[in-house]
Formats: C-alpha cells, structure tokens, sequence
C-alpha cells in the first residue's frame, strides 16, 4: 500500500473505530472525529515524533485536541498505535475507562484536559515556548482546532503570542468542518477569511482540502520548513466525512450515528491497521541542580508590600531552582514579578494584558516539566477562571500570585479590586490559597508553594503593611498563627492579609477595656488550620468575629465556618466582609467604610460579648 | 475661533484638566488620558449626540471609555460640558465624590463600569446590537480603546460578533500610544498590522495620526458613512503628548505628573472652554404592552430536564414581556434557549462560542433597557467570570442560566460539569443564586427572576427529574420548601436541584428504619432563606446533612453554615459535596462515587445519629 493509500486508509480507520466507540458509548461526537480524521492520519503516520513508552519526556512532540469532543479520534489514534487495545477503545466512557468523553490526563500521551474550546491552542503556545526558548528543543507542538472554537478570544490571544515569540515550532490545524453544535459557524467555509485573519496575526497560513491527503502532507512539510513564524493548516473538511446519512448535514452533532452498522459498512468495514509513529530524536539537555534558598529577610516593624515580597522572594527562589519560571499579565512593576524577570529574563515571560494566555501558558509550561509562578492583579485572574478550572483537570502544578486585594488598595477604585478571589479560587480542586499578612511570612510561604502540588494561589497586598513576624519565623501551608491569647480569652479575631493588621488594633483596644480577644492570623486559607479555630472556639465558648476584605461568601468566614461545622458547643461566629459595593478612596477610608478596621472589629466584639453574656 | 482651532484648545483642556485632577487625587493616568485627549476632542464637538439631561435615553449616541484608566479625560469632557463643575471635577477620587478611579454608573451619564481591559468594546457591541437590531434608531456608540488591550482576546470576539451583526452604528477607536503600564505593547505603532487584523475581522480600518483634528474628523465622518460593517479609527498618538517631560516616555503610566505646574503651562495654561455637544436626533418607538404571563405547566410525576423548563418558561415571558431578549453560546439546543429563539427570533442573539461576548452583550442590552437572558453550560459560564464582576460594578441587571450543572451529566465528564459555579456567583455583589430540582418550581423561578435586580443566575441539570410540584405551586427568591417533616425529626437534609431527588430517597430509606429526617428543598441559595434552616437545626439538636453536586467550597453548605454561624445549639452539619475530581460514566454512578446518592446521604445520616447519640 502506497503512503497516500495508507493514510486514506488509516483515515477511515480512524472514522470506523469514532462511530464504534460513540456507538458503544450510547454518546460522543463522531462526526465532529470525521472531519478530522485525514488531518490526523497524516499527522500521525508522516510527521509525529513521539514515545508513547516515555509520554513525559520533552523529547516528544506534542499532540493537542484542543477540539477535545473529538477524543473517539485520538482514541482511535492510540488503538492504531497499539498503546490501547480494540477491548479498552470500546470501554469509551464508562466509568472503569481513562477514556474520557474528553481527553484527561487519566490517559499518560494526554498532557493536558481540553473540553472548554478555544483552550488547547493557548496551552501549545505555553509548550512551544518551553521547548523553543527553555529547552532549545526543535520538538514541535501540533494542535487540532474545531473551528466553532475559532469565536473564542483565547484563540486569538494565542495567535498574537506565538506570533510575537516567533513560535515556528507551534503548527496548528484548524478542522473547518462549517457546523458548530446548533448550525453553521460565523465565517462558515469562508477559509480566505481565516487565511487573512491568521496572517494578519503573523501566521503562516495554508488553506487545503482536509480530505486530500496529499494536501495535507504538502502543508505539513510546508509547516515544518517555516521558520521565524507559526504555521496555520486551515483545512476545509466535512462533518460526517465519509457517511451520506450525516456527512455536512446539520443536527448531528454529538450524537452517535443511528446506523452504525450501515455507516461501517459505507466507511469501508473495520480495520487493524498499525501505524509507526516515529520516535523523537531531540536531545533534551540536563536542568542546572538546584541551590540552597536564600529568601529575602525583612526587619521587624518596617513597613513593606506584601506584593514586594512576592516579587524578592521569587527571584530568590529562580537563583536556587532552574525549573522556576515567571509570567505577569504586563503588571509586573505593580505585582513585582519584575524582580525575578530583571534576575531571570531567559525565564520570564511577558503575557501582555491576556490573562487567558498567561494561564493557559504556565499549564502548557508545566506540563512540559517547568515550575511556574503567574501573576496580575487579584481582580484580573477572574479572567482566567475557565483556565485554572480546567487547569484543575490538567492534574496542573502552577502558582498564582494576585496582588492589589480588596478595598486597601485605595482610589482606583472596585474595578481593581480583587473581592471575589478567594471564593472563587477556594472552589477549584485541590487548590492551595493563601493570604499573608507580612513580608517574611509571604517570603517563606512563596518558597513552601514552589513545593506544593496542584493549582495554588498567593494573594498579596498593595500597600506597605508592617513587618510582624521575623525572618527565621517558619510557616506551613495549612497552618495559622496565633498573635494574642490568653487563658481569659473571651472573644476570638480571626484575619488575613490586612486585617491581620486591623485585628491586632482592635484586640489592644479590647484588652484596654479588660476582654481578652485572641487574635489568630489564618494566613493559610486552603487547607486550613480547623484544630487552632475549634480551641478559639472552646475557649471562648463559640464567640469568633472574622474579618476578610472580600465579599462574604466563600471567602475565610466561610471557611471558618466549614472548619467548625461539627463544633461541641453553640457558634457566635460574625463574619465582617466587605457586604457594600466600595468606591474610591482612601484605603483607611475603605476599609472604615467596609466595617473592617480596627474601629469596627473591636464594636463587633463588643457586640458579641453583650449579646452572649445572657445566654452562656 | 475655527473648528479646528477650537477642537486643538480643547484638546488641551482635556489634557490640562487630566493633569489637574490627577495631581489634585494624587494618583491616576493623565498621560493615557493626553493621548487621547484630540480623538474625544473632535467627537464631542463634532460627532457625539448626546442630551446629558436624559443620560437614559435610547436616543442618546453612547460613549464609552473602553480604556477605563483614562478615567480623568471623560471627566474632562464632562467638565467642558457643563454638567460637572470645576470643584466636583477636583474631588477625583475622593470618597465623597462619584468621580472614580475608573468611570462607574455612579455619575449617572456613565452607562458601564470599565477598568478591566477589554471589555469597554464587548458592551459597546451590546448596546450597538440593542440600537441596530431592536430599536431600530440611527444612533451610534463609540468606544475609546487603549492599545494595551488589544491583548486581550475579548476585544476580537467584539470584532468578530460586531463584523458578523453588521453593526455599522459601532465605532471604536484605538488610541495607539504604544505604551502599556511596562514597557511597549507587542505590535508598538504597527498601525499596518492593526488595520489588516480589523480589516481582516470585516472591519472597516482607518489609520491616522490622532492628534490632526482634521484628520480625526475625516476618519469619523467616513465611519459614519460606511455601511454594512462597522469602523475603527486607528490613531498613531503619543502618550503623555504635549509635556515633554513625558512624552513618549516609558515609565509614566499610571502617575501624576511630577511638575503639574510646569506642564499646564507647557499646555498653554488652564482654560475655560465650554463645549456644546448635539442633542440627539433619533425617536425611539414605543415598546408594546406586557401582557399576562403563562407559564409552562408540568404534571406530577412526569419527567423533564429543568433546562427544558427553563427554555419553556423564557419563551413564556418572551410572549409576555416585550423587553425581554435571549442570547446564547451556540448551546441553545443543550440550555433549551432555542424554545425562545424558535418564538422570538428578533429578539434572540446567537453568541456563538464566546461567553465573554455573551456576557458583554447582556450587559450593553441591560445598559439601554432590555431584560437579558443569557445561556450556555454552567461550567463555561467561568469564562465570563470577570465580565460578571464587572457587570456588578456596572449595577447590571440580568439574568444567566447554565445548564449541566455536576457530575449529574455523566459520559461528557469533568470538563463539561460545572462545580465551582455557585461559589463564584454567589460571590458575586448582589447576585442571586438558585437552583431548581423541578420543571414547574424551574418555571415559576425563571419568572421571579425577570422581576429580581442585580444579576442573577439559575444552575440547571441535564438529566430529566420527576415533577416533584405542582404547577400552581408558588417559589419566591429567598425561599425553601420544606418536603418532609415531623415533630420527630432527628437529622435534617438540605440539597438543591438533583440531590433534593437524592435527599427524598433517604429520608424514605431512614424512615423505614424509625429515623425522622426533614428534608429542605433549598432551591434559592443566595438569598436564603435562614429560618427555615435555623428552626432545622433547633428541631434536629444541630444534625443537619448538606448534600450538593458542587466542590465543597462556597456552594449550599457553606452557605447553610453561614445561616447558622449564630446558632443556639451545637452544630453537626456534614457537608456532602464532590471531594474528587470526576470523571466520565453514568450520572448514577458518578452521584454514588462521589458520595451524593441516597445511599450516602443515609448513611451520612445514620452516622451522625451515632455519633452524636452519646453527646447529646
């Protein structure tokens, strides 16, 4: 069988084992596979690099759906590679099988989860960077894109990225199969306006028809012979390719076909054919070993930025680990990742104001074995919501760093202001979200992130606070800080970040008037210390006043709250939170006007003591 | 004086006032103001039609400051116009005063909250689509982008969506000054590359020099002649322009200048011009009379996805209220919006597959009087994040729905379920939280909603469940339903939406084994309703299970725990939730695995019966 042959072949393949799996699965999307199915026999057949015995090494190639509903198409690609059995293809999402309805990390070739478009591409632009400007590598990213997904933004900040970083090693492929799951797409089959669109963003762009695949080769190599830009094979193909009953025709997406036997027939009959993917010949070289860390260490009573710290304590941590790399949102002077970008600038990347991008990036860099820290304002990692949910999914291991949190950053006003980060970064899965108060407390806990697993997050702040704990003080992700206690305590202030600072005010005030208010810093929101808030609670009989500048749902009241869920003795817990829209203006002002200084903090311990003095 | 003469003078009196107010405040951006101090000079003279008496009429033109920093220049102009004065002009920032660090409805000629980048020309296309599409009216929206936020991705899915609607009443501006808050942008001053992007997204691209008047003005009346597509006024401009001492300058971004005095007078000095901004011409029509609303019945018994209700009952209140328009993420056969697409064509907006846009539209809608509903997978719903949060700023009004909530939708698997969307949105200022378990009580909340303010949101399920209420049966927001209940009640179960389903199997399971168990339908999660939840836990000696197909993190049991953290009685509530990372399999067996079935409700119960039998 000739090459051209085989790979029409395979591509059939490919289509037969999509209508199986869907079939078999009772759901799935095979027409949306069969549009992509020749796209893919090329690749893998002609081009690919990858050892499927070695998934993690950075000697492969990587493969991205970023059209993950396609997965019977990758599945089909893994059982022609002989990596899964024709029995495991047919377990096609049920719940014993790694084969997802979307590509997870459940299967070892899978880097990353895709399933929300328009991800998959900003993820490749992550990997490419790694093996172009870290590793040196002439490993290439390949990425196949629906085009439904095409009316993402994510799609065209990673167009404007890997344009700007001059990605060459990045080739997507866009499936321009017309329909999107309800009708046609916006630009339809109109691929001159994708190859403008590309180009116009710095691209290589090729137009084909995804079905010949003598074209498709044409491009590839076209691709791989493109130097100094990225390569966009924009291939105009049929949903349902191959099969009369589905092929073009609206209605049909996600659905199994209703004749599948019929369909095998038309398709040509099952097949077991193999196809040779090739193994990679780059070399990776060894990591630099890493150093002893020497963090930042701050005096005692000086007053400096938690956010400045952030930044000290990230260089310091790129001195001692190779692995470490930095991204900030084009806020670096204000989250003060600049610092570890003037150290490192080989290791530091500017994401511009694309949050999505930079998200998605250091997934796409760690997935490739890098360590990475991102960063903007608290507020605009909302942005990036989707991306750090599906990050969660990724199985990913990256740092985010937030500053300018809450109303103490002042007169510019609600719209940078983070007040919604710690509830919604609390709710992905096994994050870490912490909330320090002070310089060194920030230092060593940037430096216990770097060996933390899974998604973590550092809120930082943007005025100067005073420096509170010493530089040799050690701190715990998962552990608190009690400032004040007595064995009178009678009332307990539970804070973080700034109104640590408030609390400990409001506690001296208290202890003016003869209550003994313990203070506790929960720096460590996520996990968080539930033994030293159940022993607040005991000994104050249930009296807790917490106070977080942050909405009051999901943030640290909350989370107060769950750690005393099961408690032995009745709760007064006040929760203080930001419960009005804030403005501009002073941040004492703000903080006042919020009910979260000092001021207020003591009344509403006060108010709690009058309260409970009848009733315990 | 001559027109151009008077648009050059008043041109620096934006950049004269922006230096004033920034220096007064202390902090704010003149120099990104001075760049675009000519553009907004030529528009208000020339082009905007605008009666600042009616800040609320439909037949205003709309200008809105996409680059949200450049706050002191609208304020300038607002100064010009008359309508702030001199004094209140120099309170910027300050907390007495509505002159906020970036513009907010709190002065009322501001229609949406800007400051997070990119976001400005989403709205702008909202309100162009409300302007071409629904009220017919020749009016014109303009948005003044910065180039910074040309990064962000949501700024090409306007483009896209504005060139797709053919919306040539849309004119934006890009002030290209070069520089962002760090250093230069990625494309600089390629104005070329600029004009192919936007040209290549069917935009009709002018390039000019933006600080020649007469240029601006050529530009914008060529926008107003150009039909069919929409116009962008891409200008070269320099930052700081006018004050050498930062002109063209890196490292002024975001700063007062530091010799105010000698800039006003390198500007010429103070004046005092006044400008007479055109009233507008347009006549809005009239909107047809509401009329009785019917709303979708449903029989007992039956089952019916409450997506599906949730289409039905919108179609209902589409043929009652004549303001109420639907859009969608190109899900609309998934979200069952197509039941008010398929009745009220005119007024349903297909978004395609860019939630951000979807979002934006709602809010640019909502900003001139139309009542959104917008619709796509709860998960994708993340993506938008940030654009809810501003919209809150913005003091929006509308409505979200997201279907295939949880590990409920079974085969598509993680990516597809959403479990973190009731802690972002409750998180969200004044938002509105509920989850339905039924079709009716989905029905009669979709009603409630278009009469609640804020933004709200109503979390559907994919599967179809019994019809547990009967048609006539009334929900309010803020309430619950107590389902079942005895003066015996040892344990009480609180779910929402498919574990309420769950919570009625146990308690049937526990009953047979002599354990009363009150279940509560906690449909309306923000507000909620805390009685019902106290007098649980007062009947029930604190024994309270939560059970939610959510993370554990912000959702109904933490929000259970907030209406109970000034309890009488020591708490037992166990929180159910999703502790693992699903996967794809039977909805079944995914409820079962992470511990949410009757099954593990029971035996929850159970548990907490023996475990507090010797405490109590």
């Amino acid at each position: 069988m000739g090459t051209s042959e085989f790979r029409r072949e395979l591509g059939q393949q490919f289509r037969v084992d999509s209508v199986r799996m869907s079939s078999a699965a009772g759901s799935g999307h095979p027409t949306s596979a069969m549009s992509a199915a020749d796209l893919m026999a090329v690749l893998v057949d002609g081009y690919l690099r990858y050892d499927f015995s070695e998934p993690k090494s950075v000697a492969n190639d990587r493969l991205i759906f970023s059209k993950g509903h396609a997965s019977v198409l990758l599945y089909s690609i893994y059982r022609a590679a002989g990596v899964i059995s024709e029995e495991e293809m047919l377990q096609y999402r049920t719940f014993a099988s790694p084969l997802e309805g979307h590509p997870t990390p459940l299967l070892p070739w899978v880097d990353v989860a895709t399933g929300s478009l328009g991800q998959g591409l900003p993820f490749g632009v992550g990997m490419a960077l790694a093996a172009k400007k870290l590793e040196q590598l002439d490993t290439r990213v390949w990425v196949l894109c629906g085009d439904s997904e095409l009316a993402e933004g994510s799609i065209w900040e990673a167009l404007e990225h890997a344009s700007h970083f001059e990605l060459d090693n990045l080739v997507a492929v866009f499936d321009v199969n017309r329909l999107g799951q309800r009708g046609e797409t916006m630009v339809g089959w109109d691929l001159d306006r994708d190859v403008r669109r590309a180009e116009a963003f710095g691209w290589n762009a090729i137009a084909i028809d995804g079905h010949d695949v003598e074209a498709i080769d044409e491009a590839y190599a076209a691709a791989l012979s493109t130097k100094g830009q990225p390569t966009v094979v924009i291939a105009r193909t049929l949903k349902g390719k191959g099969v009369k009953a589905v092929e073009n025709k609206n209605g049909f997406h996600g659905k199994p076909l209703e004749d599948p036997e019929a369909a095998i027939a038309e398709l040509g009959g099952e097949r077991d054919l193999h196809v040779d993917v090739a193994t990679p010949t780059a070399t990776p070289s060894a990591r630099a070993p890493r150093t002893k860390l020497e963090l930042p260490r701050y005096e005692l009573g000086d007053e400096v930025a938690t956010r400045k710290a952030y930044g000290d304590a990230l260089a310091a941590l790129g001195a001692a680990r190779p692995d470490v790399v930095a991204l900030d949102g084009e806020v670096s002077n204000s989250t003060y990742a600049e610092e570890f970008a003037k150290a490192f600038p080989e290791r530091y990347f500017e994401m511009y104001i694309a949050e999505q991008q930079m998200v998605a990036s250091a997934v796409g860099l760690q997935a490739v074995g890098w360590r990475p820290f991102a960063s903007t304002f608290a507020a605009f990692l909302s942005r990036a919501y989707d991306f750090v949910r599906m990050a969660a999914i990724s199985r990913a291991t990256f740092s985010l760093s937030g500053s300018h949190a809450g109303v103490s950053i002042g007169e510019d006003g609600p719209s940078q202001m983070a007040l919604e980060d710690i509830a919604s970064l609390r709710a992905i899965h096994g994050s870490t979200v912490l909330h320090p108060c002070d310089a060194n407390q920030t230092a060593r806990l940037v430096a216990a992130l770097a060996d933390t697993g899974g998604i973590s997050y550092i809120r930082t702040l943007r005025p100067a606070t005073p420096v509170l704990y010493g530089p040799d003080e050690e701190f715990e992700i998962g552990g608190s800080r009690v400032l004040r206690s007595s064995d009178d305590d009678e009332v307990a202030i539970v804070g973080a970040g700034i109104t640590v600072h408030e609390a400990l005010a409001a506690a001296d005030a208290l202890g003016e008037e003869g209550i003994a208010a313990r203070v506790i810093d929960l720096y460590s929101i996520k996990p968080l210390d539930a033994e030293t808030l159940r022993a607040a609670a005991e000994a104050t009989r249930g009296r807790i006043v917490t106070v977080e500048d942050h909405w009051p749902e999901g943030g640290l009241g909350d989370a107060v709250l769950g750690a005393l869920a099961e408690a032995d003795e009745p709760l007064r817990v006040v929760k203080l939170a930001v419960r009005d829209m804030p403005k501009s203006g002073k941040p004492a002002e703000l903080l006042a006007a919020a009910g979260l200084d000092a001021e207020h903090i003591a009344a509403a311990a006060r108010q709690l003591m009058t309260e409970t003095a009848s009733t315990t």
